[in-house]
């Protein structure tokens, strides 16, 4: 433990990110530009080789700091995870996806424990970021290194866990000046998460167990979950009793105190919302607990783009067009405003369907060129011009990306579905969620 | 109409405020102390006798201002529902509770609307403040209010809608600078509502139609409702998980966007958060629609006092007691910390429940003497010494009053069962939701 300290001490450690998606490059890039040495593993070598030859692809990042970093070498990348030896410190930032049943897929944290079991040198901090249920880090990491390692936790080694807390597209918040929620399996395990982290963090919120850590960020998506979910419920109702959700929500806010507000949508999508309850969900079961508010949330959520289906095919009934053989425009696939990601998108949920009852489908995003849908369905972003609009039978409005031109949309659209409230002064040709 | 507006422009008009508890009176107060006459009307002759001698009764008004306001007869109370003849506005603030079958009991508004259409004059403003389920002001009051008076809406009188915001113990926010949303049926009764209210409300909301006021109310209240449950829930996994929930909410307060935090309890009580979405619960069955993660949360909610009593129960078990017999001190009553409130609280279950199983329930609150349960328990307020705190088997923290001190709780008491996280230094003896 002391030689690490003091290698910390004397920014002298290396520290290995495993994975480098969303989460793991801004956190390397954080680290190497405080002087630390990074080396950022992942299975991907198109990702490693952008990175060693400073092209940046994370969104969130100013292209001109990932060159600095890379040029300096402070932040090499490599697909070879024997790396891992050269390393004092290990952040876990792999993907935590539900399988198909939408049980938790832990099959990236499994190889990357294995990787680190067979590679790591004695005296190395671990610590896992991605999110994932509570007891992951003692009772399912922990066996899985000590196993493959031969190493002993708390003499050779220690474990922790860190959620990460990116929000993509966030303009105010990034990986360091968003305030870390740290557990550890022991005392000095703690007080090395700290020492490392505090380098690339400007604030550590330490806490009693790496438990505790996980299931503060659970109850931070959770509650995301379920307060998107409610708002979804009470503007499908709105929506047949007449009443402009929009302005309820926008009315609400003045409320000092005690209220928060959430935007209904066509369904939630993303890396985290739609996921991580479910997470929570699965090991509840393991102590006899059904989490009820999870479980409702989840079926509204899921019924969503079904929903906004339904929409889609009223408003083109009142202009009597049956949804077979109509051209169908939407406008964003992006699961948020602003971001190129459309992962869980509810947008290619509802295209699914439009393509399975026989719509023509295409679509507008400028910041995805290509999709390709659950079920298949291939399609490249057209351009959004008066000839476009004017050619859709309906323009859905998905995604309410800040470069959207609601007058042009208007002025040009024959009929429109929007679901994220982007028309401002609705006409009779305009339907709102 | 313009007599109306050039009598409030003279601050000559007279206000009338239908129903003097927590919210009228308040109401009352502040437009008296703008220097406007008003008339509070109320069935109890206590409530009017003492409002008639300057004696307070809502811990939230200040003595002195009532005094005053009083004294310079600027407010006068009556039983007699025949000076609303006098009022030309008249302002509703009566309880709309749940019958024993959790629907809305609409008697009081009904009763305040015929009392209105046989009183008034031409030319009134009258507008509801009373939380109720969508479409309340235009479907159901407006009929009455018509067919008694004999006059016409639009014409004769303006209806309007404007959800009180009070939250009793708020030291920051009260009637005055909590901003108010109001939504009138037509044009002139909003462009009336707004000079009316202006005089007592530092800032104004106005809405297109009483039924997203109406909606802004049920909206807010059913968020806190589900947040509540949510955490409520959450909080019993945790417990048998090993997870301190306090210790999570805390980390998770440290996340600067996308996030509040709400606290566990033995239950949600008072007068708004567990009736109020059960109010759109029965107006959303006209709808064909089911409100699950209303009726999800509620059932949380309501099952919170039951899984108190098990917690009881288990920790004196650990004692080798059970609860027949068994001597078990409540401390507080009140349904949230500070104020003189029990309605709804969940202690007055639990004691309940205690009772039924024969325990022998005693309770401490500093605001509230006496109280009766709902199965009819008259239990008298205790002194809180060292030996009250040792002759009890089970201490049990139901209110966080701030007056409460930990450590002398702590230091006599035998077995503490703390459902507001208020000893933080919880040894051998104390358990924690």
């Amino acid at each position: 433990m002391n030689t690490l300290i003091q290698k910390i001490a004397d920014n002298t450690e290396t520290i290995g990110i495993i994975g480098l998606g969303y989460v793991g490059l801004p956190l390397a890039v954080s680290f190497a530009q405080a002087g630390v040495r990074v080396i950022g593993f992942d299975k991907s070598s198109d990702k490693v080789d952008k990175i060693n030859h400073g092209d940046n692809y994370i969104k969130d990042i100013r292209d001109a700091v990932l060159r600095e970093v890379v040029e300096n070498i402070r932040l090499t990348a490599t697909t070879d995870f024997s790396g891992i030896k050269e390393c004092d410190a290990l952040l876990i930032c792999v993907p935590t996806p539900l399988d198909k049943f939408r049980k938790p897929d832990m099959s990236y944290i499994e190889s990357a424990c294995i990787a680190i079991g067979q590679n790591m040198k004695r005296g190395t901090f671990i610590c896992l970021e991605s999110t994932t249920y509570p007891t992951t880090t003692e009772d399912f990491m922990l066996p899985i290194i000590e196993r493959e390692s031969g190493l002993l936790h708390g003499k050779d080694f220690w474990l922790a866990y860190s959620p990460e807390r990116v929000d993509p597209g966030n303009v105010s918040f990034h990986t360091k000046n968003t305030p870390k929620v740290l557990g550890a399996i022991t005392p000095e395990g703690l007080e090395i998460g700290k020492k490392i982290y505090s380098k690339a963090i400007d604030r550590l919120h330490p806490v009693s167990s790496p438990k505790v850590a996980e299931m503060v960020k659970i109850l931070e998506n959770t509650y995301r979950l379920v307060n998107i979910s409610l708002i979804n419920e009470l503007a499908l109702l709105s929506g047949k009793m007449g009443i402009d959700i929009w302005e309820v929500i926008e009315a609400a806010k003045t409320k000092p105190f005690g209220f928060q507000a959430f935007y209904p949508g066509p369904g939630i999508g993303g890396h985290c919302i739609p996921l991580d309850p479910f997470y929570l969900e699965h090991i509840a079961k393991k102590y006899d607990f059904d989490l009820s508010m999870i479980h409702t949330a989840g079926h509204i959520n899921m019924r969503m783009p079904h929903y906004m289906y339904i929409k889609i095919a009223t408003a083109l009934n009142k202009h009597k067009k049956p949804v077979n053989g109509s051209n169908i425009l939407f406008l964003g696939v992006a699961y948020k405003p602003d971001i190129d990601d459309a992962r869980e998108s509810p947008a290619l949920e509802i295209i699914d369907t439009i393509v399975r009852k026989g719509g023509l489908a295409t679509y507008h995003d400028p910041y995805i060129p290509t999709v390709k849908t659950n079920e298949g369905t291939s399609l490249q972003s057209v351009q959004l011009t008066a000839e476009t609009l004017r050619n859709a039978d309906c323009v859905v409005i998905t995604t309410n990306h800040a470069v959207f031109d609601p007058e042009m949309i208007q002025k040009h659209a024959r009929l429109i579905v929007d679901l994220r409230n982007v028309i401002q002064e609705a006409d009779e040709k305009v339907y709102k969620l």
